[in-house]
């Protein structure tokens, strides 16, 4: 929703935002503000200032003055969002968390860090990493993006279809609310059932809710040992079908991707791992218990040979480990040299409609005459499908958002999700009815508005308007 | 919160509520209004009305006919809850979930169960557990509670230190909203980021914010295997540290209860094992593959030797397994042989902070004089503290009820929460701003306040008046 009654940043509101923050913590600068005008989407949506806040205080001073003069503002971690949750398509205020980004505690009689919203992802898995712990949410940016956007985005990740989601590691937040008030959410302790679960409500609301100022988040133990393994296949079904049996068996594999012959092709080119010519490979990492992980890796290897796997190679050496996860870690930017724009949507399945999924789409990809790459987390049935177009030609252009919308519809047709970790922003927007009802939708408005009356809060998100 | 404008069922109310029901689905009748006014508390709060509706568009029949004449109406479940969730304080119709029982389907490909509230958790982990598959939130309540009830109080249990809690297997459901509206959210996937997490905002919020119709829940493996231990301590501290110990060495058992010496006593007049004189007693069971429990098994042996335990048991067949399982279950009815009223506080605090809570509740006990019986769920800091009072001994209860807010004091004190599991309900109505700021009673109340405008659903619940 994007409110007509919102208003620009006038000079003399210039001013007031002077008076809340020091000099070094505001900028009005053209430099400036590109640099804060665009996230993954590669849309360019320039803000009209941008602000680096140090503490909730001045993030709540700041958002009570938008109330009072009615301009936007839009919380903002590293901008490496899919689906343009930080762009501020109202214009109005950045507001980056790059500045909040303390290590608060890690409590290791606990199993907790609290960590401010800047801290990048990576950052807190290296540190906690040193006393045996474990934070395993894994977006693909966790070298950029940062704990905030994570949070604002339920981000996830290869070792979810095992570990979960950002949002099963979240026990509390500070968050100011859109009308300025600071808030605590949650705690310390593993349960807390007192009153609504704003915690949960927060988590993936995409910043249109609150500003977390701080996250206490829950760690786990270091798995004592892991096995990567890749698995070829002469058919997609064939590697489809593998994961299905994997699951149905009951092994839960840390980490169970799947990838195309399409995205395998671009990889080639970096890794010359001899993939090129192969349909599809699986990439599977199982953790835990010495004892168990070996069990586990024969029962997967039993499993794929049932289904017809060509070559089964599990990594004997760390330098392996790190060449097998380099296949997957390439493909994003191998896709960007096929075309200039990648149209990256994280559809989910119920894990037994993969292959309806996968065949799906290869379908829609003849028929709409675009290159579409899937790759993803076919653990949790969440595959990222990515439609590939030259983003200088019109036609390429309309028939990859055709494309789009039919991949959206067969994973509803299939009982799916649209999105599955990337948010729906504004690029989802359009599509939001296909999967929520109208009253659903009507629900949640609801909440935004008892949250946010005046819309301050990143508007023209999510919702359609009208 | 319990408004003035809300008004009883009269005649005329009563005559448009059979227009909505078949016959034997509504009653007026003296016997079932007793039947329905009592829950876990052992208060005995009458409705006017009880309607046992089979449909979600029954339910929503009746509430829009609920918003119309401003009676309040409240969900119900098997009423085993300890805090009043489910008693119609402000009078009104009680909807009990009774007659919508079924287990709609398991899904063995996509491990997942749709059923309607009504469902007996138990009943369900049967059913699951014919296809190896596991259904882990397991409230003592289990063989009586629904699913439903669970979804409201978002329930734990001894699982809940490896497993979670409810919220956990929650994976989407069907609601009918304050005003009518039948929704759905979150769906058979197990990731969705589309628009607001309703789904959790619904689960905990003790039937104020919808009526649960339907719930998709997420099933894992049962474990391969599984070992039952019972462990003594000449001290309470030594205990509470070897859980802290086991915590702090990172192994997760899937129970980790704590038995203090009260309990004990109790304990001993039906299991006859000798555990009267005995200090404290942990039970721990650990389950997974084998070999992993194996060592599992050993390491923990050795944690409760360093902290001198003073004997260790490990089940060696399943009838002793099951012995040690009635020690923890006979616990609550063996306590109220000892006074006729139980006031279970189920606070919970970070992990290592159980011995300051555990001494703490004892001095507390000695400066009150009330007997206080603690035992519960260690491993995830969640203990439950039994106050125990003669109920129709005023002075007695009295000192009960101040000892139950010297025990909240204590627990807010050291960063704890005064619910784990049980809710707010009534009960703990009165001290949820020990907990909660008021601006964050305020957010949730303006939620409250957007689905229920009329605030007809469970009203006098949660919200201090005010």
């Amino acid at each position: 929703m994007l409110r007509d009654s919102l208003k620009p940043i006038t000079t003399s509101v210039q001013k007031e935002l002077q008076g809340l923050l020091a000099r070094e913590n505001l900028s009005f600068l053209r430099e400036d503000i590109l640099c804060y005008s665009y996230d993954a989407t590669n849309k360019i949506v320039p803000p009209e200032a941008v602000a680096f806040p140090e503490t909730p205080e001045e993030i709540s001073a700041i958002l009570k003055l938008a109330n009072l003069r009615g301009f936007p503002v839009v919380a903002r971690g590293a901008g490496t969002g899919f689906t343009g949750g930080s762009l501020p398509v109202g214009g109005g205020l950045i507001l980056s968390t790059e500045r909040m980004k303390k290590i608060i505690e890690i409590d290791t009689d606990n199993l907790t860090a609290e960590v401010e919203p800047g801290v990048i992802t990576g950052d807190l898995q290296a540190a906690v990493e040193k006393h045996g712990l474990f934070y395993p949410p894994d977006p693909t940016s966790f070298k950029f993006s940062t704990i905030g956007g994570n949070i604002a985005e339920c981000a996830g990740g290869p070792r979810a279809v095992k570990y979960g989601v950002t949002r099963d590691y979240v026990l509390g937040l500070e968050v100011v609310l859109p009308t300025g008030e600071i808030i605590k959410t949650g705690g310390k302790t593993l349960k807390g059932v007192v009153g609504y679960d704003l915690t949960r409500l927060i988590v993936g609301s995409e910043g249109t809710l609150g500003v977390v100022t701080k996250a206490q988040l829950k760690l786990i133990a270091q798995p004592e040992t892991r096995k990567m393994m890749l698995v070829k296949f002469a058919k997609l079904e064939d590697a489809a079908r593998t994961v299905t049996g994997i699951i149905r068996r009951c092994i839960v594999p840390s980490t169970l991707e799947l990838i195309d012959n399409a995205s395998l092709r671009c990889v080639e080119e970096f890794t010359h791992m001899g993939l090129g010519g192969v349909e599809a490979v699986l990439l599977i990492e199982v953790d835990g218990r010495s004892e168990s992980v070996e069990k586990d890796v024969l029962d997967i290897e039993g499993i794929c040979k049932e289904n017809a796997s060509t070559e089964f190679r599990a990594a004997t050496d760390k330098f392996e480990v790190r060449d097998l996860w380099k296949v997957r870690r390439s493909i994003s930017p191998a896709l960007k040299r096929l075309k200039s724009l990648k149209l990256n949507e994280d559809v989910v399945v119920p894990r037994s409609k993969l292959v309806e999924l996968i065949t799906g789409v290869e379908q829609i990809s003849k028929e709409r005459g675009v290159i579409i790459a899937s790759f993803g987390h076919a653990g949790d049935g969440n595959i990222h499908v990515n439609i590939m177009v030259d983003k200088d030609d019109e036609e390429d252009c309309a028939k990859g958002l055709q494309a789009v919308e039919d991949v959206f519809k067969l994973t509803v047709s299939l009982g799916g999700t649209i999105s599955g970790e990337h948010g729906v922003g504004t690029t989802k927007m359009p599509y939001i009815n296909m999967e929520l009802g109208a009253a659903t939708i009507e629900a949640m408005k609801r909440i935004k508005e008892a949250l946010d009356p005046r819309g301050i809060l990143n508007p023209g998100k999510i919702f359609p308007a009208g």
